[in-house]
């Protein structure tokens, strides 16, 4: 039986599990402070749990270069700002320790816990729009682990400016920070992005244009995403996803409209717990010239 | 030593050719007829070569089960519907057949034989524009082989009618028998895709405009591959291709402007022979479900 500790770092929360067999046994939510209280959080797990843990993998919002397992920065938290977690956190605990995009975990756990599909994409619609991708059983990471950056498409080349520095990005035209701002603006009030799906699901017209609009975009990101990678299917989680009933429908119309083929999309039956129990996964499934931090190609 | 015999069935001719450890022993290229004439090249190359090949490897354009090993259709060639290749051909040569994509055997051709990549996309801008995809080393097939269709990513949703059905794909906006349509049409004279591309490099400012247009939007599918694969490079082979010195920079400044890494992108060093030479290495990296004919899973 396999023995790890998760770790999923949020922009607010962090949240800190030991997992065996795919089973959470002990774990602890803590606000995300630095790393002092992050090694206590993952002592006391290790301690509860009653065994000794092989690894520990951590999954966060990046940038990062999880081919060394160093966290380049969080958003906000300047504390943050090239921590070398493999380093501290390895010979704080005497295990070895891996760093990887908080999607690309979230796919994982969707691959060893999830739908256990062989090919399939892992998106996450919540603030931004983030992306794993499983291809023939195995995390496509990319050079350099970065791939799966589905929200950086970008599908208006003169649309709205990205946080990122381009233009018409899909995060630019559905992500939920996006929708808050933009929804604000129009309605002339303070609107999350969960409050402005609530406009438009009550029929407000300028709301379900907005919706309208970002359900259409990522429709057509996935649509994309089925041409190019011929998943099985598509698994969503992420915030705006507890409106599936709503949007569902909207986006996968979208999609449909632009696929030659059938589109499958279906929610993560592991809720927030996907990016947190793939990172306990993430150690069986780094590159392995990634483990040692040595760089170079991986064939 | 690896021997194997690769095709490549083309709309209007084939090429056999046997390849023993990477290089080319013994080839011919006929009109693309029908199976009996494929046969007979087949053996041919095999009795030139001098010893008994392995397996044969055929790349063609599909639509295909490659799973089975049945070619579905060829573009204008009604010889060509539903034939059993893995059947017919593996029968009369007494060895494994396999099929795939064109594009992904000239990625594979690649993988194998050219830039050798671990992450890459083989992109072919041709009458068509077709793709194969390399990810950690090894070939992103997808559910059932057809991954890599990056022609038909819907670049605009409200854009020009696709030979797909679907309208505002990438195809549709920059493959060449699009260019050579509307550019006919636009020039009120019959001009190939060659032929525009020669008028915009003299400064014809309609040929410019369109020729333009499909730098930009090939250059925005360049840039979704990179954000969601994160190739270390992109390889271009294919027709339009021929004309790189005036038509690359222009996708590559189209590129860059629409992703946040820096855009590598490079020819096939192996020209025509991508596909035939990929082919001839496709027995190596089918996956196993496949070999048998098999459907299902394949993790």
């Amino acid at each position: 039986m396999e023995r790890a500790i998760g770790v999923d770092i949020g922009g607010t929360r962090t949240r800190v599990a030991a997992v065996a067999g795919g089973r959470i046994v002990a774990r602890r939510t803590l606000p995300t402070q630095g790393l002092p209280e992050l090694i206590s959080a993952l002592r006391e797990v290790a301690g509860e749990a009653g065994w000794e843990p092989e690894a520990v993998g951590i999954a966060a919002p990046g940038p990062m270069d999880m081919r060394t397992g160093v966290l380049r920065a969080l958003p906000n938290l300047p504390a943050w700002r090239d921590v070398d977690l493999r380093g501290e956190v390895g010979r704080a605990l005497g295990l070895p320790v891996y760093l990887a995009n908080d999607a690309t975990c979230a796919a994982i756990g969707e691959l060893e816990f999830g739908h256990r599909a062989a090919d399939f994409v892992y998106l996450t619609w919540s603030t931004g729009i983030g992306g794993g991708i499983v291809a023939g059983g195995r995390v496509a990471w990319g050079a350099t682990g970065q791939a799966g950056e589905v929200g950086h498409m970008v599908l208006q080349p003169d649309g709205p400016p990205c946080a990122c520095g381009k233009r018409g990005c899909l995060e630019a035209v559905a992500g939920g920070a996006t929708l808050a701002r933009r929804g604000s603006e129009l309605l002339g009030e303070v609107v999350s992005a969960q409050g402005l799906v609530e406009r438009a699901r009550a029929g407000e017209p300028r709301a379900l244009g907005l919706i309208d609009a970002a359900c259409r975009a990522l429709g057509q990101g996935i649509a994309i995403l089925w041409e190019v990678l011929e998943p099985e299917l598509v698994v969503l989680g992420g915030g705006l996803t507890g409106s599936w009933d709503f949007l569902g429908p909207k986006v996968l119309a979208a999609a449909q409209a632009m696929a030659r083929e059938q589109i499958r999309m279906e929610l993560t039956p592991l809720g927030d717990d996907a990016g947190l129990l793939g990172a306990s996964a993430l150690p069986r499934h780094i590159p392995p010239a990634w483990r040692s931090g040595a760089y170079g190609p991986r064939v």
